[in-house]
């Protein structure tokens, strides 16, 4: 016996957590593989332990789930394939074997006439020679396969760098890609329902550092109608071509107005969690409203927001909450340098406001860089 | 060992599941103590099944709790003392005992300045017959203890009623009050922290039918500068007074203006539930922000409100969440008539917008008045 409203999520992660928050409120109840016995989301959730891969807990996690979803895009084909054959897998598993490849994921923008860095797939030494002739320097060597936060990549600013570079990304199958001298970095969420009705959020202005996403701006500052429909186009073409249900993250390269796709991720997304207090519907709302088959909730962002990341550390609840406006999100997770333990939403009336708050707040501890 | 992020919690409803849904969030875990087996509250946090008078219970509730709060003012003196001999308590038992009691309650305003409807001790059928003489009629009868939902009261049109109504209410010791010619119901939430800090969320006007909250507006319609500060004064006054610790709620009687204290809630509230959506900071957060000695959070409203109750039946999904700006928060229960099983949160930016919305909703099953 299926029920309706357990949802099995593959992944037990923050963005499960935060997930099963969104959706506890809308009568649904959770269920997450993870192969951490403390995962986040086991505090709102029931969890099992076990390596994504292990088709007897997928097996396991699935059995009387009335829809299943992921919460990271590593999750193996091969387990997202056994959940299809028996039960609906949303966003289905060709968002995952496309993802999960940045040459897939290129060649898909390519095919749709989205803008991207120019590239060159590069699957062995040899390859990279030619590559590097067509690219031209600067430009970024990435795997094709595995690399999160900046691991996998490495840059190559002169033709003498080509074993170098080679080796740093682990002599494996790989991209290179052109240096776009972008202005800023942007992401859109975007999500699609099974009716195939799409709606997308405020365009946001992320900044990394480390090759981690420090900070988020929302709505982007300076957005436009024009740039919002260039990045509601882009997204999506990309929903429909891939007949996807759920929410979608795009991540752009800003060039002047002209917007670039970096990176897709097929799932909820760290520049995504200001919607939480941010827009009318967050997207782990929106998310579980669209594998469900329910109507979309508006994307309409109802403050100007700041969302900072804390990284290897929470700030002390008492400094951070005296912070006007500020919204602490725990993830539960034990500090550990450079780990993603929780993040903080600032909201604000106006641009001034956001600033002068969020100048408070990154000063605190865990707003700091204390990444390696 | 206690565990200072360890949220105990008599009682264990909805009000209890969302105090845990805003709590995980800022890294709090949670344990009720229920009555019921598949009490709301258990899908947000460990769930205990006893009575809350059972002591032992209580004693394995609290065990390693930081601190323990209740989110039932039925919740007995004796087991609330417990707890208070070991551990903090908040808000203290204190302001159990006095809201348990409608004599204790309307006297406490009476000392503190505060204006209540006329009323009379009634501790025994003798006293009927002075108090009727007092307080004149059409009057109200309710039982000093036990009542609520608009249960134990009964009442009192003629003096031939002497009679029917003290059986109405049981016989039991009661308060006669006058019937007040109200233009509206009103209520006031507010805060007071471990500090003595406190804050007031705007104003909200209250329907009723059948003795059960059907809708809350918010802020209330029509609401004034000076009509917020007489509401803020009262529960100041009284929070002061209790050296109370957390949610306070006042429901209130708009006479032309004039504010009357018509019942104290020492705990979150159903008239405050759309401070979830249509607060910078909801009840349930600065619930939490009080107790633990955290800076409370801006209670400023970010939007206009109405909450629906959704009584006896839930709407099904996709209708509910196709009205826009709707967002609903199922309880998890079984539907019974007359029981609360969730409410709707509909916001809006215009007056004309929220009515609007509001018509659509209340069509939807559970909306209409399905209480005997």
């Amino acid at each position: 016996m299926s029920d309706p409203r357990l949802v099995a999520v593959l992944g037990g992660g923050q963005l499960g957590r935060m997930l099963a928050l969104a959706g506890i409120p809308l009568g649904l109840r959770f269920r997450f593989l993870d192969p951490s016995p403390v995962a986040a989301a086991g505090a709102a959730g029931e969890l099992l332990t076990a390596e994504l891969g292990d088709l007897e807990a997928v097996d396991a996690l699935i059995a009387d789930a009335g829809v299943v979803t992921y919460e990271w895009e590593g999750v193996p084909v091969e387990s997202a394939r056994r959940v299809e054959a028996t039960h609906t897998l949303l966003p289905a598993s060709t968002a995952l074997e496309i993802t999960q490849d940045r040459a897939f994921e290129k060649e898909l923008c390519h095919r749709l006439g989205i803008g991207t860095p120019r590239f060159a797939v590069v699957d062995d030494r040899a390859a990279l020679d030619a590559a590097v002739e067509t690219i031209g320097v600067p430009a970024i060597l990435k795997s094709r396969r595995g690399g999160y936060d900046g691991k996998g990549q490495a840059v190559l600013v002169s033709h003498d760098d080509l074993d170098r570079v080679w080796a740093d990304v682990g002599g494996v199958p790989a991209v290179l890609e052109a240096v776009v001298p972008f202005t800023r970095e942007l992401s859109v969420l975007a999500v699609r329902g099974r009716d195939g009705a799409t709606a997308s959020w405020p365009l946001v202005e992320n900044h990394h550092r480390g090759g981690i996403l420090r900070t988020s701006l929302a709505p982007a500052p300076g957005l436009t109608p024009e740039l919002q429909d260039r990045a509601d186009s882009i997204a999506t073409r990309i929903l429909d071509a891939l007949d996807y249900v759920g929410v979608l993250a795009v991540e752009l390269f800003d060039v002047e107005g002209e917007l670039l796709v970096n990176e897709l991720a097929p799932r909820v997304h760290n520049s995504g969690h200001w919607t939480i207090e941010g827009a009318e519907t967050s997207q782990f709302e929106n998310h579980l409203r669209a594998i469900l088959g329910w109507p979309l909730g508006s994307t309409d962002a109802v403050a100007l927001c700041a969302m900072v990341n804390c990284i290897g550390a929470l700030p002390d609840h008492v400094s951070a909450l005296a912070v006007p406006n500020t919204h602490l999100h725990s993830y539960g997770k034990e500090p550990r340098p450079g780990r993603k333990v929780g993040h903080l939403t600032v909201t604000a009336t106006s641009p001034d406001e956001l600033d002068t708050h969020l100048t408070r707040l990154q000063g605190l501890p865990g707003t700091v860089d204390t990444a390696p």
